[in-house]
């Protein structure tokens, strides 16, 4: 079993779609799986997939494939899907409110508890029932609350000093939606979220179609 | 000199990133910069800093480091910054209007000039400047527009009917927001966004965090 095994952070990076493609299957009413057809699907090479899946465990046999539900059971595992995190979301603006209303968070063990706003029309209100309070309580409320992570949707400008409140309040897990990259040293768990990153790969993709394209159709 | 070159998809989903760190130092009046310099501030190797940078061109000299500007300068090229994509975003709800109120995508070379919804009291309204048309005209506006990218935003059940429309009025580029990966086949390009999956990530990386923190306090 996996667990105590160190599996590399390139690999729990593609868990998650894993995870999803499993979840698929089993709507599907797909029992067992080969490596093959779960390329096909992913966009993976098979044999990546072999050596993603063998790194916690042996669920792949020879001539059988993969049997969905214990994969997606021991994936779902190490994710730590079953258990439940208790987060903060700061900034009730656009991406605030997305990010209220996404109801697939709470599905995956995520609890928006509270939104931090300092606008005096947004205090005082809920979105998607989570109450809205003013920024100066947070201390109080990380603390008692025991809050695991803050969801970070601020303008720049706010965000040096709400960083360095939210860490001093005991917060280890930050998921950065602003600009730049937030190092925030030791024993700190930061995951920067950059949809520009996302945007400009498909422009480069874009463009080498276009060539593609107009090469083609010369 | 790159341009014919191929540059591997994996260098290229790190160019944004190598992009904004690059920004960053041109504002700070940073020159140059030795790949072990910029390894401390990206908390990538320097040796996969070299490998991925000597891809296109032999900017970095021996002793001296690299030129920022001009690296700057040459992913920006790359990434194509200097194109403009005309895009049209698919849905007004909560995260339709956090993208349209993203001025970063316009810096970048993307302009949003309209937004499809259905709903009655979202039509002939407008968000952040960009008028929201309804849906059934899109076909016209995307041909005659020349629209290079849709941005969708709507809800699972409408998927495979607006990707349909749009791929038949001849986009060739789609920014996916839905939470199934979308795969359109040859000569469409599709980068699909997962925001559970990069939480999924925080998720795992929290538990080892906590993990080691507990282990210490034995």
């Amino acid at each position: 079993m996996a667990g105590d095994k160190k599996i590399s952070m390139a690999v729990i990076r593609r868990l998650p779609r894993y995870f999803r493609y499993l979840y698929d299957l089993i709507r599907l009413d797909i029992r067992r799986i080969s490596s093959k057809e779960l390329s096909e699907r992913m966009d993976i090479t098979a044999s990546q997939i072999r050596q993603d899946l063998n790194c916690f465990g042996g669920f792949g046999q020879q001539g059988y494939g993969y049997n969905v539900q214990s994969l997606y059971d021991e994936i779902g595992r190490i994710l730590g899907v079953e258990r439940r995190f208790s987060c903060a979301l700061f900034g009730a603006g656009n991406m605030g409110n997305a990010l209220a209303n996404y109801e697939n968070f709470q599905n995956r063990g995520f609890d928006i508890t509270v939104i931090f706003d300092s606008a005096a029309d947004k205090v005082g209100t809920a979105i998607h029932g989570i109450p809205v309070l003013h920024v100066d309580g947070m201390e109080s409320f990380l603390k008692s609350k025991h809050v695991d992570i803050a969801i970070l949707t601020v303008p720049n400008r706010a965000m040096p000093d709400i960083t360095a409140r939210v860490v001093k309040a005991g917060v280890k897990g930050i998921w950065n939606f602003s600009p730049t990259d937030l190092k925030l040293g030791e024993g700190i768990v930061v995951e920067n979220v950059h949809l520009s990153d996302s945007l400009m790969v498909l422009g480069y993709r874009l463009m080498e179609q276009l060539r593609e394209d107009a090469a083609r159709r010369k």
